[in-house]
C-alpha cells in the first residue's frame, strides 16, 4: 500500500511528489511552516490529499503553541490565513480549514486549550478517513457498474481499461477515484490491464499513475495521449474510467485536458466511458459544461519539460489545463454514494440533496 | 525561404535539425562521409528530404574520387553500398540511390568520367527540383479545394486549421505536403491562424512545424494533442490537414501515431479532414489500412523526453509509431498531380497508372 500521507507521534509524512516516479522520498516534519510549503510548491498535489494535508498542518501549527489561552486567537487566525495563502485555487484546502474553524468556534470559549486541541485532531484525521472511505464507496460501486456493463465480455476474458492523468492514492489519500475502482476490479480479477494515458502536459499518467501501478503490481502500459484512439480501432481497449475536476447538473464533466479526447473516440467505438468522482465534486449550481470556467495554464508547461526547454521560449501556447466532456458521452458517473447511470440532471440533484 | 539543404560549389548544405528549434546551425560539407553521418543521426530528416539529401551524398563520393576510369566501377558499387546503409528502412533514400545507378548505367561505357559526373549532378538535382514541383502542386490542389470545401465560412471569416507532425520544408526539401498546402493557402489569404499538435514522442509539431511558421511569419498556436477534440468542441478548428507515410489502394491512411486520434474529432464535428502526400506515396499493393505495417518504436521515446528522464527506466510502454486512418474519415487525399475527393478505390488507382 502507497502511504501518500501520514501523522503520527505529531509528525506529518508525505511523498515528495515532484520527485516521483524518478525518486521516492518520505518527507517527516513537525513544522507546519514546511508543511505549508509542501502544498504550495507541489510536493503535495491532488485535491483531496490538499485538503488532507491542510487539516495535519493545522495541527502542526497547533503544536508549536506555546502561549497562553487569551493570545490563542489571535495566532490562531494567523495559522489558518497562512494555510489558506498556500494554494488559494484549491477548493479542498478551504474545505479543509473550515472543518477547522468549525470546531475552535463550538469549543474554543468551553475547552481548555489542550482539549480543544485533541478535538481539532480528531477533525483532521476525519477528512482523512472520510477520503479513504469515499473511494472505498467508489471503488465497490464502479466495479460492480464495470462488472454488469461488460458481462458478455467477462465471459470469456479479462478487460483492458483505459485511464487518464492520477487518480489514485498519490491524489486522494485513499485507494483514488477513478484508480480506485481500477484497483479494486482488478482485485476482483476484472481487469486484465491497465493502459494509462501519459498525460500532457505534465505527465501525471506516465509519472505518477505507472508508479502507483507498479507498487500495487497491476499490470499495465503507457502510451501517448492520441494513441488511445488507435488502439480503440484495433479492439485493445474495454472501457475507460477517469476522474473529475467538476461535475455540472446535466452531468457535464470538466476533467484534465485529453479526457474528453479519449471519450470522442470511445463513443465512435463503443467503448463505455466512466466517471469516477465524489458526490463534493458535482456542483448543482452550474447547469452545463460550457458554464465551467477553464484555466489555461503557462505556455511554458509545454515549451520545457522537468526543466530541458524543448520549443522555443517564443512560441505561443494555448495550454487549457481541463476539457469537458459532454454527458451524453458518458455511460456511468460513480460517486461515493451510488453509481448513476444516464438521467444525470434529475440523478445527480438526488444525490447532492 | 527556409533552406534545409543546399548544393552549390560542390559543397553540401544542411540544417542540423537535431538542434531546432533552439539552434540553428547550418553544416557545409564537401565530405560525402559526413554527409552519410547526417542522415544516420537524423540531422536530416522527412522521407523526400532524406532522398535529397542521398543523391547530392552520392555526388560529393563523385568529387573526392581521383582514380582512373578502370577502377570507378568498384568505387562506385560501395559508395553507393555505404549511402543505402546510412537509413536502410528509409525508401526515398533507395529511390534516389536507383536514379544515380541509372545514369550510371546508361552512360559509364560511353562518356568521360567528367561528363558522367556532371549527368549525375544534373539527376540529383532533379530528385530536388521534382520535390519542390511536388510540393508546390499539392499546395495548388490543397488550396484549390479547401477555398472550395470551405467557401462558406469564408465568405464571413477566415479559417483555423489544425495540422500534426512536421510535413514542411524541413521534411520535403519543398514548401511541404500538408504544410505546403497551408503556407500557400495563407499566401491566398484563407488562413487565420494554425494549430500545430505537438506529436508526442518526438514533438516534431511543436519543435519544427513552430519553427517553420515562425520563420514564414504564419501566425499559429502550439497546443498539446489531446487538445484537439476539445478544439473542434469549441469552434475554433475548420480544418484539420496532415502528411502520410503510406495510402493504401481503398485510401485508409497511416500517418504519425495522433493522425486518427484528431480524425475521430473531426468527424464527430464534421470539420473536414484531408491528407497531402506525393502520388509516390499511395501503395496500391495494399487493399486497405490493416495490411499496412506499423512499427513499434523504443519505449525509451515515451520515458525520456531530450535525455532527461520522467517515467522510470521500468515503465512498460506501447508505442506505436504510426496510426491509420480509415478513407471515411478523409475528405479529400492531395497529390502533386490532383485532389481526390472520395471514390479513393479507383481514383488512387487512376493516379499510380
Amino acid at each position: 500500500m502507497i502511504d501518500a500521507v501520514s501523522f503520527e507521534n505529531n509528525t506529518l509524512g508525505y511523498l515528495d511528489q515532484r520527485l516521483l516516479p524518478l525518486k521516492e522520498e518520505y518527507v517527516r516534519t513537525k513544522d507546519y511552516r514546511q508543511a505549508i510549503a509542501a502544498i504550495k510548491t507541489l510536493a503535495v498535489r491532488g485535491a483531496p490529499l490538499i485538503g488532507i494535508v491542510a487539516g495535519y498542518t493545522v495541527i502542526l501549527g497547533l503544536k508549536s503553541y506555546s502561549g497562553s489561552k487569551e493570545e490563542f486567537p489571535h495566532y490562531f487566525g494567523n495559522l489558518i490565513e497562512e494555510v489558506e495563502a498556500s494554494r488559494p485555487t484549491a477548493v479542498n484546502l478551504f474545505f479543509a480549514t473550515a472543518r477547522m474553524k468549525e470546531v475552535y468556534d463550538a469549543h474554543f470559549a468551553a475547552d481548555p486549550l489542550e482539549e480543544l486541541f485533541a478535538k481539532m485532531l480528531v477533525a483532521a484525521r476525519k477528512i482523512h478517513t472520510d477520503e479513504i472511505a469515499n473511494c472505498d464507496n467508489m471503488a465497490r460501486h464502479g466495479a460492480a457498474l464495470i462488472k454488469q456493463d461488460l458481462a458478455e465480455t467477462l465471459k470469456t476474458r479479462k478487460l483492458n481499461v483505459l485511464t487518464h492523468c492520477n487518480t489514485g492514492t498519490l491524489a486522494t489519500g485513499g485507494s483514488g477515484t477513478a484508480l480506485g475502482v481500477i484497483k479494486h476490479a482488478w482485485k476482483e480479477g476484472l481487469i486484465e490491464k491497465v493502459i494509462t494515458a501519459e498525460s500532457r502536459p505534465l505527465l501525471q499518467g506516465l509519472r505518477l499513475t505507472a508508479w502507483e501501478l507498479e507498487k500495487e503490481n497491476i499490470p499495465f502500459i503507457s502510451i501517448s495521449d492520441s494513441s488511445s484512439a488507435f488502439l480503440m480501432q484495433k479492439g485493445m481497449i474495454d472501457f475507460g474510467i477517469v476522474g473529475a475536476d467538476r461535475i455540472a447538473a446535466n452531468g457535464d464533466t470538466a476533467n484534465k485536458i485529453g479526457t474528453f479526447a479519449h471519450a470522442v473516440s470511445a463513443s465512435v467505438y463503443n467503448v463505455p466511458y466512466y466517471i469516477a468522482a465524489p458526490v463534493s465534486t458535482i456542483d448543482i449550481t452550474i447547469n452545463n459544461g460550457s458554464q465551467i470556467p477553464i484555466e489555461e495554464r503557462s505556455a511554458d508547461e509545454l515549451r520545457t519539460i522537468f526543466g530541458t526547454q524543448v520549443g522555443t521560449p517564443t512560441t505561443p501556447v494555448l495550454n487549457y489545463a481541463f476539457d469537458v466532456t459532454p454527458h451524453q458521452y458518458i455511460r456511468g458517473i460513480v460517486t461515493d454514494k451510488k453509481a448513476v447511470v444516464g438521467n444525470y440532471s434529475e440523478e445527480l440533484k438526488r444525490l447532492v440533496d
